[in-house]
């Protein structure tokens, strides 16, 4: 690689990584303080950048939702600077002791929880995630190094440069925290590559940039968020709780990740269930696409076609599918969802077993909704995404799941004979 | 994907997958039992398949080391039946709950241990890693695709052959086990994207097959194998142990990761330690490559090039520095290491903790040789190689580090607010 901006980051990012793994948790959390007294003292300058990213997004006609990601104001900022002390507030998970152990031959084995290293951070429109993901990798003892979208560039330029200033008053390592200003495509490319310098890379956003990192990424990648997630309300279900459940799931908050996009219903109960669901999610603007059977019963909602099945519509949309039984939900399950969050509404628990058992997802539930999908709402505090992979971490990405672990084993001599 | 060999298996093994992540321990190993059976029963006919990839290899002309990892011969075979008892021996890791607690609003949640589904393996040429791999795959409740070398294909295909059908008739779910018999690159390219069908992918080889792998693959990798290991001597070390260490470290089993390639000598001990070692390293038939302060001491020995210390020679060539102190030590090998094993001989306890915080390695030792790092030495039983990544998993890659996690979580009818 050789001297771009991407090339010149990465190789500060490391030389601050070293040192970022030996620093000590006050001086990390000193730190994440002085971010956020920071961000509350810089609080005009970045909303005077927050004005130019808007009204340069107006000019290109962007959506109102996503004008609305990307806008900042007092509430938003505060919300920031709350998270960075939640994540001050969180335990240091460096240093810990994961294992001990003495072998016959004497050599004493630990294996204890370090950095990952230098993470890479790819990202959308929303500014906040320039604060979150800065104050979690530097928690967990790593470098970061985000490369935001250009929507929010001037946004972002100001407030990294806020924090991180913040973070090197407090002692951390210079270039703990760096954004890669470019927003071309290419540097996005040449992040993916930077082997050499960047250990993961977490790509946050929407499904095409999740694909192009999965697919152009020679770094390990952690995929996050994608969530076609479904509710099955199986024959025994209470279906008072299934109402309250479902409508929970749909309509509390449509553009997450943990919201259902598809609800299973069993045949025996669809008749019954259906129509007091209807009406309470069309009374919320819900619109409903569903399968003949569900047609049948009503008539008014509008046919499914197989591509409603595999799409996160993150709006209020629900498709809807009448099922046999259990079987036939999980085989629907897995063969559409994204491996995020699951819901079955039962009575019967061998159903509910036989649901947890096999559905394959981070999350599966029973008798919840699947809106508790989320790094509060587990207990861990602030995380970085959902992960619908399996390898290294599934699931709400809080502190622990941003580091690795190395074994020191401690001899006396030992030679393997 | 289409209907080639790869998507063909893909499919099946997906199919697999799901069932054999519910197959229960007694099955597991009564098809390890019949595996170990099969292998014995049908000695004659893999030791014949094995005679034909000889022939061809010996009439390619490759090299007697290549010819002598592909040789199979009673006492292999034997190997290959121990590896599969000491498999069947390990404990089931899927079902252990890894965490279990209960939230303010009465959500239960537990994460328990589940398969990571279909695993692909891409190998060269010991057949003994059919067995080993499939054995480890399917006790860990994962489907395994199977693509091994061409110079060892028909080995591979009879040995694949005797244990899947045995794995069968021992209540396998049909497709537990498949391997890739079409050995053309182009199928190993197909593996490496067929995201669809595959969960994680372990390359087994040489550097050149495992940067292909992480080059070309979409699918998540756990890279493993190449070690480019140090041994430092400090100034306080105990001499003659040091000697024991280093001697033991490179020539004990030269050909393996785990051996030391190169040997950093603090400077205030160089010339005492030098003479004794290289007298006994040069019986042993080692070759010494040694920077200009090691030829002043030594003026026998050969300069080392700047490509001698990134090399894993994988041969009795150790390539020799003299350090200025701790730092620089850990520097050179922070710069050229693989994060494989490490190893310091000192007395000096603040030296050693230095030396263990801040060399980034998989195994870093103290006082003993670095031939230790491997799965029975660390008492984890059989391994499916050395990751040298950070992601999922470092070290010896044992049972638990084939599978991943899925959280469970019981309501009563919770919706978020």
């Amino acid at each position: 690689m050789g001297n771009s901006e991407v090339a010149e980051k990465g190789r500060l990012a490391k030389a601050a990584a070293f040192k970022l793994g030996l620093t000590s948790t006050a001086v990390k959390n000193h730190a994440l303080e002085l971010m956020a007294d920071a961000l509350d003292k810089n609080a005009r300058a970045i909303l005077a950048a927050n004005a130019v990213d808007l009204e340069a997004g107006e000019k290109k006609e962007l959506s109102r939702a996503f004008l609305d990601r990307l806008a900042l104001d007092g509430k938003r900022l505060k919300e920031m600077i709350e998270g960075l002390n939640a994540v001050k507030a969180l335990p240091d998970p460096i240093g810990e002791v994961l294992a001990e152990w003495e072998r016959p031959n004497g050599l004493k084995i630990k294996k204890v929880r370090v950095p990952l290293g230098v993470i890479g951070i790819i990202y959308e429109a929303r500014p906040n995630v320039t604060v979150d993901s800065a104050a979690l990798c530097v928690k967990a003892g790593n470098a970061v190094i985000l490369r935001g979208g250009s929507d929010a560039v001037q946004s972002n330029i100001e407030i990294a440069k806020t924090i991180a200033e913040a973070g090197f008053q407090a002692g951390l390592p210079a270039n703990s925290i760096q954004l890669i200003a470019d927003t071309r495509r290419e540097t996005a490319e040449e992040l993916m590559a930077a082997r050499e310098f960047v250990d993961v890379l977490v790509p946050r956003g929407g499904r095409s940039l999740i694909q192009t990192v999965v697919q152009k990424s020679t770094i390990p990648v952690i995929e996050t968020g994608e969530g076609n997630c479904h509710a099955y309300v199986e024959m025994t279900a209470d279906l008072k709780m299934a109402v309250e459940i479902v409508y929970n799931a749909k309509v509390s908050r449509p553009s997450v990740c943990n919201a259902i996009e598809t609800l299973l219903i069993d045949k025996d109960v669809a008749a019954v269930f259906i129509p007091p669901l209807f009406k309470k999610l069309r009374e919320a603007g819900v619109e409903l696409r569903g399968d003949a059977e569900t047609r049948k019963i009503d008539p008014a909602v509008k046919a499914a076609t197989d591509e409603d099945w595999s799409t996160e519509f993150l709006a209020l949309i629900l498709a809807v599918k009448v099922v046999r039984d259990t079987d036939d939900a999980i085989a629907h399950i897995n063969k559409y969802g994204t491996k995020h969050s699951e819901t079955i509404i039962t009575k019967d628990d061998k159903a509910a077993k036989k649901f947890t058992d096999e559905v394959d997802a981070a999350a599966v539930y029973v008798n919840a909704s699947t809106r508790f999908t989320d790094g509060f709402e587990f207990g861990f505090g602030a995380e970085i995404g959902i992960s619908t992979q399996k390898l290294h971490a599934r699931g709400p990405l809080g502190l622990p799941e941003l580091t690795s672990y190395k074994y020191i084993i401690h001899g006396s001599g030992q030679v393997r004979t």
